[in-house]
Formats: C-alpha cells, sequence, structure tokens
C-alpha cells in the first residue's frame, strides 16, 4: 500500500509543555514512531513518509506559570493543548499490545511535557476484521439465559472473600430464589485456597441448574477465573462442564493476550470487569481515557464492560461514566466493519432511583445493572428488592414515572419510600 | 492454617483523604478485603478474622486545604498520611493477577481519597515457591554471550520503526563488527507487516551467528516477540531455531499471565521493556511505585527490567532511577526463598559519563548499559564508541577517575572531549 493509501490510527492527547504544545507534539509523534533524540542520517524522507507518526490538528486550550506534573525540564510558561497524531499500520498492523506500546508507551515519560492523556482513539476497520470481538454481545448474553426482556438485574456476592464455597452457594441460592438475573463473583474471589474456583462453581452450579430446572429460568453466574492461561482455559473448561452461564475476568490484570485467549476458548460470555481502572482515569493530567482502553477489550472478546454507576459511591463523576457506557456500545472501529458492541455494567450504590437515569442514558435496555445494598436492603427483602428493580425499569422504559408506576407496583412503592434519591448529574443525561 | 500464622502480604500506600487517613485506611482495607459500603450480617467476626485485610500501620505526614485529586467527595482539610495494610494470602493463593485486583484495583477508585499511591510491597516466600522467576538472570545472560566481563554494553535498533529487515540486518552488522555486546528492538518493532519478525529474525541472526563463528563472540539481539500468546510462543520457536540468544516483550502492554507463558517457553533471557511504565509513576498522587512492580515481573519470569537511566532524558529523576535499578537485585519476596535478581537495563541519553555512576549505585557489573547516540556519535566511529564505553566501566570497576583513565584510553579520552558532562543528581549515588 502506498503512504498515502495506508490506513492510519489516530489518536488525541491532552499535553502541557513548556516547550510549546506543537514542540510537545513533534517529540511525541518522533519518539513514538521514526524520531529518537537527534535525527540519524538513516531517518531518511522516504522512511519518514512511509512509517512516520504525523501531527494532524492542534488546539490550544490554556495556559499555566505552574506545571501540571514535575519533569527534569522546566520553563516559565506551560502551554495546554490537544494532539491529534496519526501512525500508518505498517508499523504494528493489527497487534493490540504493540498498538499500546505505541499510543501510551514511552511517551507518558517524555520530559517535554507536564501533562499528557490519551483522551480519543480512532481505528480502522482492519482492527475489527482482525480480532475476534464479543462472541455473545447482548443479544447472546439473553440467550445464555434462555431469553430476557429488559436490563440484566444482577448482584455481586458479598462479602467479597471469606465465605466458602458451600455459604457462596447458600447465598447464591437465596438470591436466585429472590428471582435475580445475574450473580457475579468479585474481583478478589478468583481462586484463591480459601475458596477454590473448583469446589464453588460446583456448589454454586449445582443450586443454579437445581434452579433452571424447576424454575425454567437460568441465572447467571460470572465466575471469576482469573489467573495463568492455563488454568483459565482450565476454569473455562470446568465452567462449561458444569453449565454456567458467564466467566469473569479482571481485564486489566490478565492483560490483553490472555483476553484474547479466554475469548478464543470461551462457550459463555466474557464478563470484563475493570479492576485498578480507577488509576489511568483520576488524574486529568496523566492517564488514559476509557473510551479508549474499552476498545481495545472489545476487540480482544470482552462481552460485558464495567463502567461505575450514575450517582456512585466512586470518585468517577456522571458525565464520565455516560461517556464510558455509551463508548461501549458504540461501534468499535471507523469504516466498514462488524461494530462489536459489549453490555456496559453499572454497579456501585446503585437503587431503583438509578435505573431510569441508566435507562435514559442509554436510549435502550441492553445492559447489566449489579446491585448489592439496593437489592438486599429492601424492606421486604431480596425478592421485592429484584421486583422493585424490574418495576423501576419498566417505568424508564414506558416513559412513566417512578411515583406515578409506584401507584400499582407495591415493592417500587416500599424502595422509593426507603431508599434516598440518587443525586444523577443532570449533565450525564443529556445527548 | 490459623489466622494467625498464616502468611500475609503487606502493602504501603501514600493516601490523602478528607475523612483522615485513619478513617480512609479502615475503607480501603474493607473494600478490598471483607467489607462493603455498609457491614453486612454475613461479615461475621470469624469471617473477619479469617479473610479481613488488616491496618499494621499509619504515619501522617500533613495536612492541606485543597485535594490533590477531585473527587465526588469533599471536605475542608485533607489530611495525607503512609497506612500499611495487611492480608492473608488464603484470598487469593499465590494468583498474581488477584494479588493485583487485591493490592491496585477498586482502591484507586474510592471516593474517601483524593490521593493513593502504592508505594511499596512485601510478598512471603510462598509467591517464590510458587513462581518460576527469572529463567538466567545476569549469570545466564552472560553465559548466553558465550561467557562476558563487566557490563553489557547495548544499543538500540534506530530509527524504532521503519527499517526493512534487511536494513536491520545491515545496521545489526555495523553494530557486531564494532564490537558491541548486546542489540535490541525498539518497544514500537514487534510484527507489524512493514517489518515482519520472521523476516527480520531470519536475516539478523544469519549476520550475527556468521560473526559468533568468525570473531567467536556471541552478540545477543534481544528480538521483540510483543504479541498474542500463541504468535509470542511461535516467535520463540523461531528464535531458538536461528539461533538467537534473547526475547523483548512489552511487560506491560503483555501482561503477566502472558509473560509467565513465555517464561515457560523461553530457552533464552526474557528482556522486559517498560513501555507505558510512566502512566504510573508521574503522579506523585496516583500509581505505583516501580519497586512494586517489578517484583511482579520477576515472579513471572523476566531476567531483564529496565529503568531509565541516570541524567536521561526522561522526566524520571535520578534518585527513582536508582530506587528502581537497586530493587531489580534485591529479594522479590522475605523469607527462605531464592531471590530471583533481574539485571536492570539502563537506556535514554547515556554516555561514558554515566557508566560510573551507573556502577556506583548498583556496586556491582550486573547491568545493560545501552546507549544510542552515546556509542554512534564518537567521532572516531561506533567501534571507538564501544570501547570508549568499555573503557568507563574499567574505570569505575577500579575506582579510577574517567579523566585518570583517558591517559592511556585514546577512546575514552576523545569521547570525554565530546561529550558533555552528565548532570546526575549525588543524591541518586547515596547508600
Amino acid at each position: 500500500m502506498s503512504p498515502t493509501t495506508t490506513p492510519r490510527v489516530t489518536a488525541i492527547y491532552d499535553i502541557q509543555s513548556h516547550k510549546g504544545v506543537a514542540h510537545a507534539a513533534a517529540v511525541l509523534a518522533g519518539e513514538q514512531s521514526t524520531g529518537t533524540f537527534v535525527r540519524l542520517a538513516s531517518e531518511t524522507d522516504a522512511l519518514r513518509e512511509r512509517s512516520a507518526a504525523r501531527i494532524e490538528a492542534i488546539e490550544i486550550t490554556g495556559t499555566s506559570d505552574k506545571p501540571a506534573l514535575s519533569s527534569r525540564d522546566s520553563g516559565p510558561v506551560y502551554e495546554r493543548g490537544l494532539v491529534t497524531i496519526s501512525w500508518p499500520i505498517g508499523n504494528f498492523g493489527t497487534s493490540l499490545p504493540t498498538l499500546m506500546a505505541t499510543i501510551a508507551g514511552n511517551l507518558f515519560e517524555l520530559a517535554e511535557m507536564s501533562a499528557v492523556r490519551l483522551v480519543d482513539l480512532t481505528l480502522p476497520a482492519e482492527f475489527a476484521h482482525a480480532h475476534p470481538g464479543p462472541k455473545f454481545g447482548a443479544p447472546g448474553t439473553r440467550a445464555a439465559m434462555g431469553g430476557h426482556d429488559g436490563p440484566v438485574i444482577g448482584t455481586i456476592i458479598k462479602p467479597s472473600v471469606g465465605l466458602s464455597p458451600f455459604e457462596t452457594a447458600d447465598l447464591v441460592r437465596q438470591l436466585a430464589d429472590a428471582g435475580i438475573d445475574f450473580i457475579k463473583d468479585d474481583e478478589l474471589q478468583a481462586n484463591g485456597p480459601d475458596c477454590p474456583l473448583s469446589e464453588r462453581v460446583a456448589q454454586v452450579m449445582a443450586v443454579l441448574n437445581d434452579h433452571a430446572e424447576r424454575t425454567g429460568k437460568r441465572v447467571l453466574y460470572a465466575c471469576n477465573i482469573t489467573g495463568e492461561i492455563d488454568e483459565m482455559r482450565r476454569s473455562l473448561d470446568l465452567l462449561e462442564d458444569h453449565k454456567a452461564g458467564c466467566a469473569m475476568v479482571c481485564l486489566k490484570t490478565i492483560g490483553l493476550p490472555a483476553l484474547r485467549v479466554v475469548r478464543n476458548h470461551t462457550t459463555m460470555p466474557i464478563h470484563g470487569h475493570r479492576a485498578g481502572w480507577g488509576l489511568l482515569s483520576r488524574s486529568p493530567d496523566i492517564g488514559i481515557d476509557y473510551t479508549v482502553m474499552q476498545k481495545l477489550w472489545r476487540l480482544a472478546g470482552a462481552d460485558h464492560l464495567h463502567v461505575n454507576g450514575l450517582a456512585s459511591k466512586f470518585s468517577e463523576p456522571d458525565v464520565s461514566v455516560t461517556r464510558s457506557a455509551r463508548a461501549v456500545q458504540a461501534p468499535v472501529c471507523v469504516g466498514d466493519a462488524p461494530p462489536m458492541t459489549a453490555m456496559p455494567v453499572f454497579s456501585s450504590g446503585q437503587t431503583v432511583w438509578q435505573v431510569g437515569p441508566t435507562r435514559t442514558l442509554l436510549g435502550n435496555d441492553d445492559f447489566i445493572f449489579c446491585a448489592g445494598g439496593g437489592l438486599l436492603s429492601h424492606p421486604d427483602g431480596v425478592g421485592a428488592g429484584v421486583r422493585a428493580m424490574r418495576q423501576a425499569a419498566e417505568a424508564a422504559r414506558d416513559g412513566v414515572s417512578l411515583s406515578e408506576k409506584a401507584a400499582d407496583a407495591p415493592e417500587l412503592s416500599r424502595a422509593i419510600a426507603h431508599f434516598s434519591p440518587a443525586k444523577v448529574d443532570p449533565a450525564a443525561l443529556l445527548r
């Protein structure tokens, strides 16, 4: 392919530099492609034309007399701005790990920059053609449940760690009897000696398979298989043997190649937990936006992706939650390629009050809504808690207010009296 | 094992909270073990005794009227301090991904904290017994070179990307003829369509095998095999077929389980590049110290670990480089276990001026010293550049100053006249 027609990957960075944004952009583009600290004779014009990163746009957003982050280098004025950089895919093909080393590698250490956040990524269709993407997504997840309407109402086994396999299964029995759709392990509970995965799966699935036989309803159990590569393959086989419906992994701690192995081996939806994500999200001056990283996790095969919840107990603002959740449902690449959408998973301090706003921000029911206290603390018990959540979802779907719906939905009525209204940022619901 | 004798993992965090450090420490310990936002009845005393994280120590270091990072929550005063938390390994066994989800998971998102950095980690001997660790380390690396004294003098193929396999091999030929010990791919160059790994390895190793036959010297080529799991296994086989001496991976972008697969499959030292590390290191308020993460990479099998260089072109201060490099050579676990030391790799803006200080900070020659311009720009050519580096290393070993040594070392003499002295922070060399 000629240099002008070769597909390119485009990323946007929010940077600050005492050398000026344009200069820092050139350093970044050089460091992450053909350049180094000094121009070498072997970096010919032809080589640059073929392989160099290109600065596509620069937008200055402000100046400061102080650096956002300290560096070896300094100056009297720090300029801030958004820079758009593109790379020809001839450099890295469609390799996700090498894409990451390119768009999110050494650049974070450059002394010329006192702030650098990767805030946007546009991938050409080649990536969607090269990678498997989610095997199930929302339709496959509903099918794995034996069919389902509305948002998937779920919960997390608590305490996160400390329960034996028997105690876990006993809790699962209560939750299944309460009518729940989805139960997941906590990210802390994988395959430790105090609650081995093999015993936990056997006991939990005995309960849920019995439940399915009695009631016709398949409750999805997302068992946390996070571990070594061969261990995860064995765990997937074991889950399949026990007719489990879902496998959970901690995306950040296993890495992209491991996720791809799980995707290729799995016969069930992959529930992607983002434990540790906060590290990349909390500083405005260093990090990666979730809208970027979720694309790579979807390409590698995640079916469900955690996005926190509206008015959650975590630090993330609601507008950021909205951006993440919508991104998960948007096409993964530009151009003619499968969209590879995933299901956003909402959790943390969620009650009936957040169901409606969550549906509003998405405009559909293709999401998983996990609550702990918001279900378990319903004054009439967890069964009433689940019914109240479904009633809140019906109200949202039908465009009816919670109080209107509550008139002939006693569980919802009790829930809105019991739980304090959630303070959702109205900006998070704007289109 | 009883709760009091079960081995524990201990981590130290530098945190800031408007609720006070002690309160935030309790929230952190709860979130990362048996607690949740509200105490559940099922979180019994016995369960807590067995599985809960424990606050081992709290040290207040200051207060501020402004938060370091913004959060949903706020208050008039933000207290800062170091908190030491420990976990029983019954929760996660020796699983590295689940250890990460525990010590570096959701805690970064807690609204109670306006700063949280993981600054220290102590692992019990069980981890070293459960994981393979480096297969080669410094002695194995020297053996792979057919024997070697002093620091390993290396360089990085530049331009990073854009050279064809033929051009890469041609550059390698010049470097081998110049007497270099070690040549590595750039982290951007893995297996892209413009320089496929299979062709690059074939051509580079033809040069280096011929060189070895002619001269008896085995130059190590660290080929960047970063990719998918099966692809990396195939690349390792290919490297072995071509008698290559080293395999490089981008540690952060492949993840711990993939590194473990590479370690189990490899017949050569694993060169661990930390592309993207800056993201975790640059903010004093969010992130993970390298002294923590390098332990996990060593357990999973990395033989060489990048630590930047003294007076480098990157933002990292010298004292941080020193801490990282010494950590890589310290025992990986406490108690009776193999130390699993790795070789620190220094690079970025390195010349003869940094060789001595680098040896001083370590107290030994078990390191890889990579230079680009510092070798290639020697006024008498790259051969003289390599000889000057070795002369600088001899001076350091013998406790002789560069200028004394230069008296009967003409290449070093030319180098110290040509390259500006490096401004190494003296604090980085203190014991």
